[in-house]
């Protein structure tokens, strides 16, 4: 039987602050369009993410990719970035970007992709809350 | 790069009683069929609803939907009519239809649907246990 | 080292519907006062309950009591009598008294209590939901 | 049977920014003692919080005490103070302490002590992450 | 409204013991590239399994399948197979395969898959532990 | 306000085989016992492991033990001899103990002990699965 392809996924986490707010609006409308979301001070999340690739099982080691090589690109391109960080102060990433729970993982997409072989899907799904999620692309 | 389309998820939930019954079925097939979920006077579940909208990110405020927005839809079309009740003699959905895992999904992605613009895909997955489960569409 | 003792605990559930009702109130009260809960028509929960038993490891066996003799106590004295009913309707225990959540918790260590030897010491969790739980005793 | 007290637990969460961070250390001996916690601009957390409230079962209702009275409690005086703030720059609790998990827990506790009868017991159960928590009083 | 096809999952857990090795590998390229996972006496897990089966609705009973059906198929086929196992030493399956995660699903569906009406669709999803998960076919 | 003490909990896990076996029994014995926990070849769980530490609040850094360090310790102690080993015959403690979840917990404990101040309480959480879980000391 010919061998379909095969999902991976890791999950990991990181806590961080943030804050949403666009920089082109008044103070009013940010604080109507976000809410609570738009609190000056910031306030904080334990950001659940789980990353997918997907690709063919290599029949010498049973892997469609080592978790232990996928943990480590997760940790080293997101997790060193985004743990224990003000997402809108101290990253470079969201300096100029709105760090919505879909943005947030629209930039995880972009900074995984490279590092991994073209043949090999990519997805991200990314638990602001437990209650509240987003995956991409969908 | 082009935007590829995004997921949200708001999982929410509702306790009700219920009652799998085909009213075309004597009780000897009923109970046949339905075993212990046939109980004449009902019993109950813990609903766990997650609905998951699909759409392009607005870059004016980095959501696919406002959750606040997606959140009130599903409180008034759906848990304002399921929660604390029976489904099989409270609501009007049920009324004529047995109220399966598989029937309240579909019946609460038809009332969400004409809610949602129509460049917005929905799914729905219900949790009638931690260990049963459906989605629609699948 | 003299042995301390030590608590097992075995996680099971049930499903059931229920409604809280006070007959000797006026249904203005019981609806103040017990709200959607009191629903006429009964709602349901999926019961999640916790059974921990304290005693003494058994040298021989490693164990404070076999955990499937535990389980099949629970089957036969909880589960056969609540899984799948009306609590307010189908059982003899709930018929004069309301099953609220505490309630069902102190009428489970009732029925357990007598099961097991009086060198092992009872306690019953019960959660109605994820967010709503008791212990009894205290 | 005499009855003995039985427990009530309600879980609620909030999330919230915060920084460990003790004013009379310098720079190198906060970074030293609470390490990434300590970052300048904070981070954040889902903050999940476990209420118990120990008590005598009300034969008339079968409540320790009402769960709709008791969440609204925690709402007026927990989580409309720190449910997304800065714990450090927006609460008058943490303007001086150091808002460490066992800190909150403490405070939390103290804002809720003086709203419950004296013959009830409190405990607060909080989640900093699913791996970190504290109990108050243990 | 014509009915669109519905996913139905049922979610079961087995415990076996497992070794990560490839026969044609020296012992210190299996200990380089399987790490801890190649143990020689073994370890363990206890997997998640989640069977996903999609069809269309029996306007009759409310079922893509009965689950009672479907759990029986999974008790058979697999869990009678795996559960309290060594798959390397006990099974048939993994006596000259890798018991990787992503080979146990394979493995799973190739069991599942002829027990299926050829109408259904079938998707297995297995956690290895509640952070390292595949799906089978992506 | 006199403080009261505090109990802070570290959540880790490891993943190990084990068979439960008393060799001053028959085989017949064994198996009639312990059921497929006997399994010659051994079976395998994810332990959930949470270690739970009593002790008053240092007002200069709000902690009762600094997590870190506890983690250090349990990691050095416990998961470097548990995790991914068979625990019958990987390691010195069971060597010639039942590896019982209950005594697991025991000689988690007595591991643990004598590395915290004694002014510490210590207890020790073990799920060997999600419906299965121990308590030592009760």
């Amino acid at each position: 039987m010919e061998q379909q392809r095969l999902a991976v996924f890791r999950k990991t986490h990181f806590n961080a602050a943030h804050r949403l707010n666009n920089p082109a609006w008044s103070d009013e409308q940010n604080a109507r369009v976000f809410g609570k979301c738009n609190n000056t001070n910031y306030h904080g999340h334990n950001y659940e993410l789980v990353v997918r690739v997907v690709g063919a099982v290599d029949p010498e080691t049973g892997y469609v990719i080592d978790l232990g090589v996928l943990n480590n690109l997760i940790d080293v391109n997101v997790l060193q970035k985004f743990d224990h960080k003000n997402l809108n102060l101290d990253t470079a990433e969201f300096a100029n970007l709105n760090p919505s729970a879909e943005n947030i993982a629209i930039v995880i997409y972009n900074l995984l992709r490279p590092k991994l072989n073209t043949n090999l899907d990519l997805k991200i799904r990314l638990y602001e809350t437990e209650r509240n999620f987003v995956e991409y692309p969908a």
